[in-house]
């Protein structure tokens, strides 16, 4: 069994750093890399391809509002085309600083407040996931089982990588808990591991309301931007190699 | 024969104009669009790339300084590297913005403060040249006769276009003489027009010390952010169609 | 009768400009001057100062949301105190530009999105007059009478002065028809001159519904941002000056 | 004998921080806060003087050039005029934001680029003091000894404070050796404990090439944007009040 581990990355710009990325880029096997919109700017985005590349790690462009003081978690209200043409500035962005490196773009991620706007618009969630398929049409798109986004992605023709995120609450109809109630994110190390086993032998994942559900998921995403991520991901990654299963990118994973 | 007329496009940003972008498009046969650093945003660019389209203007990305304060004409000390990042990642973004249009990047030209630095080092050109190759070994660069930006294009394998400018002072060298110095731009329109002709009808130019010297040009560049530079491109366009001569995109041009 | 006209000015930014700034301060006698978020730049703040205060035209503080490609009409989801900083933030940045050149600044009015937030929420409205107090209490709240914003000012002991559109339907709860709708802007000349004689005879204005409400203002506010705003400030000063009232800065107009 | 002790602050921006402020306001007297052009913004900036009035720290202003992306570290080719107004604009700024919590801004420091082209330029160094002078002629302008600056302010009425730096190796001129040559930033803690015993006992130090100069200085500066500034901090601090000194604002230390 294949899983893809991930998490954003490059989410710093010009002196600042938001996490130590080379560390993390050991751990991860796709790397969703901020775009120069809400976090990143050119020369980080170089760093962190080539980061990736000596290590194997799948590239993924991981665009966002353009919205640096708020680091894209603000909503904005963009228009349908706007928002469409702030996706495609970004992803040939990562594209052409890639291929500068020799590295194909495997995959896209959507950051924060951006997602979250794509995710409640089935037209506006289609309308990106063309402009995204006119870049590329092998690109994978990272998405939350069964969301609006997943489903565009099917629509257009896209492969979609569903995600889990080992450190989250989930309600009994599979949404994640929202982080402003209590016990949204876990934090004891105990309960991560037994979540990402429990994900990963039976594919299911215990509720808040403590019922059992199942999860369709092929990639585990953590965050990059709390304190502990990196101890995060590292604890999820030697339980996946404890269960047997391989990290592998996002494209070996759906090949 | 075959000649291109190129202008600055796209050069405003948010609420912001700084010439007819849609009059000029009906004039030029190719679009230099600025891509978000110097001028530009996404919407704006999407919006040059069907007016574009929609015309058979060819389209080409003009990157900039990240400075639009200072409208990308001061220089910035940064490193080689930084730079190659700038160039691929607005070459990238006009791309995909391009794509979603479905419509092919066909060339590139530095803005200001960006192409002298490039303009200066034989290495940086080098470097750049190579970068842009990545993208699409395809693309053409335009550039100044006998300029390092030429040479380097030429030693990287790829096609450039050389540029005539019809309103500005050229020394005996060639060279033009600096905006600062006197008479170094012409505004009369009869001397434009003779300019024009003569440069069609004899490759030649007159310099501002009275001299008459070769020009080999396979395009006139129109700046759009002067006033009259509308005026300017219409007077530019009816003397090239009076000569006979045809206005086409770079890529015909040097097809 | 004295009355007070102004005007948002020096709504540019870096090579942009929107309006003719030197032109329109020929006609208002108060300027609320862009603060370099929504728009604006130190050098055009200082160079909008000393065009004021060569025509003895009071200075004011026009602040928005710091989104210079949204130009400030787009909403953000901005905290209380963060509000309450971005406006002391480009307050006491005009303030120090104004001292510069021993001017100072009179009155305050808010930009677009952010003018809309504070007046849709008292408490809000109370934080951002007591502020602006501190700064200064002597500042003038520009103001839509009876709005939250002229009733905070008042509670925080600050002054007001209320505002009439000419150009623009009013409810008959005088309330500005939304743009959004037909015939909420009045573009035709005859119509804005007998609005602004029925304002400074009669104090009242025609609804859109035919109703004639009384209009408690002392000074009437003409956009820049909008072609023809210029004829338009000729238009309302001429009819002041016809009416015989004295055109004067809020100082004066309140003194 | 009062010394002060001076460290920049609040140069985060969004969500980044640089170093633990909250941390390093315990240690110091005096914080030079940036303004938002090279770093900060309205709500860190706010943080800080908040954090600086519940220890009795000094408040001063800390302008640099507005390149984000470069941390204020670029040079930028700026007209005189350009600078005045960016440097009374970031004044004016921090004033309203500290007036908001009723503290006044006591000096200011200039950040990196900014304070470098100022320096070099008696004439500019001279128009800026006097423009600082028009916001407030109490302010104290933070200055290393002999330089322009500090020869500016005396001229301009304005009081200035002259700067140790304890971790910086000094040449037989007096002046900082370059960071870009070798041994020119001290880390080794006894190195840097007893150039500061040095400092205070005798009013000297010892250059790089081994000579011992006066250093007329009022206040040590400990930078925060490198890892260990705090621990840096917090031994000068424990040598100062070793050696029986009183650490204090600049406003007492020149009282």
């Amino acid at each position: 069994m294949k899983i893809d581990l991930n998490s954003d990355m490059g989410e710093g710009f010009g002196p600042y750093r938001l996490c130590d990325d080379a560390a993390l880029m050991d751990v991860v096997s796709s790397a969703n890399i901020a775009c120069g919109f809400h976090a990143g700017d050119p020369e980080t985005m170089a760093r962190m391809v080539r980061l990736a590349k000596a290590r194997g790690v799948g590239v993924g462009a991981h665009p966002g509002f353009p919205d640096r003081l708020g680091f894209g978690r603000r909503e904005m209200p963009v228009e349908a085309d706007e928002l469409r043409q702030q996706v495609l500035y970004q992803l040939g962005a990562l594209t052409a600083i890639a291929r500068g490196e020799g590295v194909p773009v495997a995959h896209i991620g959507f950051h924060a407040a951006m997602g979250n706007m794509i995710n409640r618009d089935p037209a506006l969630a289609d309308l990106i996931m063309q402009a995204i398929r006119t870049v590329d049409p092998e690109l994978i798109v990272f998405a939350m089982p069964d969301s609006e986004i997943e489903r565009a992605a099917t629509r257009a023709g896209l492969r979609s990588l569903t995600l889990f995120l080992a450190d989250r609450a989930y309600d009994s109809k599979g949404q994640l808990v929202s982080r402003k109630l209590p016990n949204s994110v876990l934090k004891d190390e105990a309960t991560v591991r037994a979540r990402v086993r429990q994900f990963l032998e039976y594919g299911t994942v215990t509720t808040i309301d403590n019922r059992t559900i199942e999860v369709r998921a092929r990639s585990i995403l953590v965050h990059s931007d709390t304190p502990g991520s990196l101890e995060l991901a590292r604890i999820v990654r030697s339980e996946i190699e404890a269960a047997g299963a391989t990290i592998a990118p996002a494209r070996e994973v759906l090949a």
